[in-house]
């Protein structure tokens, strides 16, 4: 099994100051930088861009930069992530007419690809695509807002996904993100998730890197005694 | 005629330490924070939304929030900004069905509503809602991009918005974004203009914010001397 | 001048027993049946289609029907409303790719074509078929929405499309919409319109007949005084 | 099992006296008001909206409204519905990018959700939302047209849907829309359907309580015969 | 089993002379005209429409011309190529809201239907429509451009539909396109396909009768022995 | 004034044996190649794209090859279009939301670029772009559509662009589409054209080098008697 991986979503972070934010937050633990990409058409919210996550390779950020667009179409905007630094792109099949293509396009620039599921999308999507990609996101909860609670029944998925991925005998990533925090992190780990996005249960008051080192830390131990 | 405005575009800023660029260029002489809102679908480029605008506002900063909507459609944005502390909404007039409709709506939100014309837009479109506006801003380049040279017929354009601004007696606005500098700020300004955004002839090296005053103190100068 | 027309919207008739409402609002001195159709897409709201037409038809309406498309596309279900009774079809030229041709199609059918203008479209659009049309619809409201109140600019614009319809020697109707009511309907007759869609300054309590009248008379005696 | 419930589609009715209508065929016995909600973009037609609704309910009906959403995208019409008096508001997942959320938003709204499949939809669109919902609602003929006949391989669709709904041990219900009637409701009774749709089967010649009560008394003997 | 059929894709003819390459193929062997369509919107670029099909039929082809539709919507230009001498027309079940009445369209116009699966689509879309169709199309590379080789799951793909086929007991053709030359043929004809798209591996230099019919007889020796 | 120029309209060729009409018509004494490239969603047809124009210029076609786009969105395909061997590309301003930028794009692949106006487009869209376009092409029938008559309202439109043109003191073509023959030729000349597309009137039968010299001819005479 590969080693978790802990990703916080930078949507939480204080945009103020994200070059700090993201400093602290690798500091104190954290694996991978989640970069939640809204276009306010795949979902009705607008947020960060090629050029914030180009930002953060200027600032110094050798972390993986895990993007999640909620974008479409999707094809477009790809080389553009793929130049201003991005290490995995992954996007939603109904986003795309050409999935099997925009897998292709993302790794031929040079990035690791990922699909996500929404809480309602069957697995089925997965069936003639899963060998070729790089990782698959669950999505927990519905994308485009804030504030929702773990949706349960995404733990029966998992234990699904896992087989699937199981059963290629290939190293793809299975990560969750969506109300994820240092209570159920371990049942999310039990059911075979190895990558977790938070948000909220690490960018939170008093923002500080050693807060921020104790959240993760908790989660990890969490994650630790789940596998 | 409206005392003249200097409006830094923040596309331009460093996005790893925003807070501090914007506190720097309004410390520097700057008026308004310009603020480019991309959705990969208006055009080819997605940007920065509402959560940076608020997280501005959170950051202690008071001056007048410029906001430029390339998006499409307009309407279900608007009240997102307005809450995040915009201080005007502008967009494009192709980008609404129902044009009049949107300034409304910008407008029951508190907010002051300008219209966007494209190099190519004819003046036409201003003739039923000119005066129901509080600014007018003529694009001198092509939204979506960056490192334009400023294209001269926007010129000719400023004089004739200038005057249908003049016919009403109102204090509309007229704004002028793409290719601006000390150099040519002059000319724009005796063309008609009264608020003036500029990219990189602001933020550029050494970003420091005495570089800035610097920038922004001569492209005053020049308004002030063609005025 | 052609002589005026009352034409009372029925969205704003009791659709439990539209019938009766059409036959009463007939019977009390109206001249048209003013039938608004929206389709969620080119304003935010679902209305009524074709068969609701057939009905009236079916029921033994035989004044002629005015059928305002807030639909985008138009052409496709031109033929349905030809095809159910329609009279009069009328269609934003923003919501046709190929204004010219949906007016050929619209006549085609046996149909009078009408084009509306919102309250901020310009009067250009007009310049190339003006002449081929039958019917000028001037928005004094926002299409979409109830209970708006008359956007005074109209007025102008009024005075401006007569003048234009004058010029071609031909008999244009000029038809307004939107809060038209007995106190200033002598000021919109004045401006030089000769339709009036009026709802619920018509179809209001006690809803019987007798009130249909009274409003009916009212308004008719304002716009010949105006006349 | 839940009783099996008959539900009349108004699109069938005759409009010029639609509370009329309405009265009858309640009192003749069925149990659900059907309303089929076409935007000419799901499909090629237009019918009727909100406010249809909402007169249906001012003139009385108290009955459960069963609305068929058959427009795309589907979220924003569900709160005008839900205030128009909407019991049961269905929509198809091909038209919702976000299934899950769009049955949450339902739901808050204080309304049950049903999801509806296409003849040719596979079931797997069902496996992770099942249990969330009230209603699955399955196409026997295309939506969108009239006079089409049942499609024959419903029946081993219901089957297989009534097995995983039995599975859930929730009481969700089957309900089956397109070309029933009374000789070939037992049949479809018998697959696993336990509420009815139909259209021309009930409300046609001579059009009266008492027609409309022999329509359905029918239909209902032929269901409790093969229960 | 059905005969397998060899059918070139004049994407690959010369258009200057196309009359000449179609008569040259099919007098070297070929079974059907493949006549692929893109519309710029389904697939990024424009191919030729039906007036191309007309000008073969005029032209004096009597072979079955087998049209693979890249387009979406799907409905509006099916009558279009039925008119224009279609002998089968395919789409893609994502470029159609509404599969099964695509197909009975496409079948009313006398013409059999097909359904072309992407790489990425999964198997379940055929569950409720198989029996209806007359062709299944897998794609062995992502349809749009050229130049791409053979995917090589399409193998297992090819396997599984053909058992679903053969359980249908009806004479469904299962064709493939893409990449397919004489050195792969015998594999995916062992797989299960019939019906074999070949474009370059057919249509090449030295672009003579002779050189069409030599690649033909391989192909098809290939197939033959693998079957 | 500019010289006169014929563009034969390949539409109305036999694409069976498209190299060998070319070759006929340009023998002829055709000036330019009119390339019509519909994509069945800006108009309800689709027709050719890049490939066919490719195979012309392979075939030896030296001549200018007018492309007039009649596609949406336009920009994707300029690139290919210009590859292909395109000389000039035109396309419809309603079909771009940047136009000014549209014109960029066309010229910086080395093309010249052009202006259509639909019959009822306004001539406003051309104030800001005029001096920066190469050709303005008025459309005399409505696009999408073959047989119909020249719409007599296109000669006043003609007279009104010929002065704006004249008014900029530069080279831009006027080029009219739809409807011409040799009866007409003469009075569109004369309200100021001096590009003249001809389909039917040219490609017709017999289908003779000789029938096509004399058409064009009798339309040269006619144009030189006008001017």
């Amino acid at each position: 099994m590969l080693p978790a991986v802990i990703a916080p979503s930078i949507l939480s972070a204080n945009f103020a100051k994200l070059g700090e934010e993201v400093d602290n937050v690798l500091a104190a633990g954290a694996d991978w930088v989640h970069f939640d990409v809204m276009d306010n058409h795949y979902v009705p919210n607008l947020t960060i861009g090629p050029l914030v996550c180009e930002a953060l390779r200027a600032h110094g950020v050798t972390a993986p930069i895990d993007v999640h667009l909620m974008v479409e179409p999707v094809d477009r905007i790809v080389p553009d992530f793929a130049k201003a630094g991005a290490s995995i792109i992954s996007f939603h099949p109904e986003a795309s007419r050409h999935v099997h293509r925009t897998i292709q396009l993302i790794q031929s620039h040079g990035c690791q690809a990922g699909l996500v599921l929404n809480p309602g999308t069957p697995t089925e999507v997965l069936d003639y695509v899963l060998e070729d990609i790089d990782l698959v996101l669950l999505m927990s909860v519905n994308p485009g807002f804030g504030g929702q609670a773990f949706i349960p029944s995404t733990l029966d998925k998992l234990r699904k996904v896992r087989a699937m991925i199981d059963a290629t005998g290939k190293p793809i990533r299975l990560e969750v993100d969506g109300g994820v925090n240092a209570d159920n992190i371990g049942a999310i780990a039990a059911a075979g998730a190895d990558a977790f996005v938070a948000g909220s249960a690490i960018f939170r008051e008093p923002r500080t890197r050693e807060a921020y080192a104790d959240s993760i830390a908790r989660m990890r131990q969490a994650v630790g005694a789940a596998r």
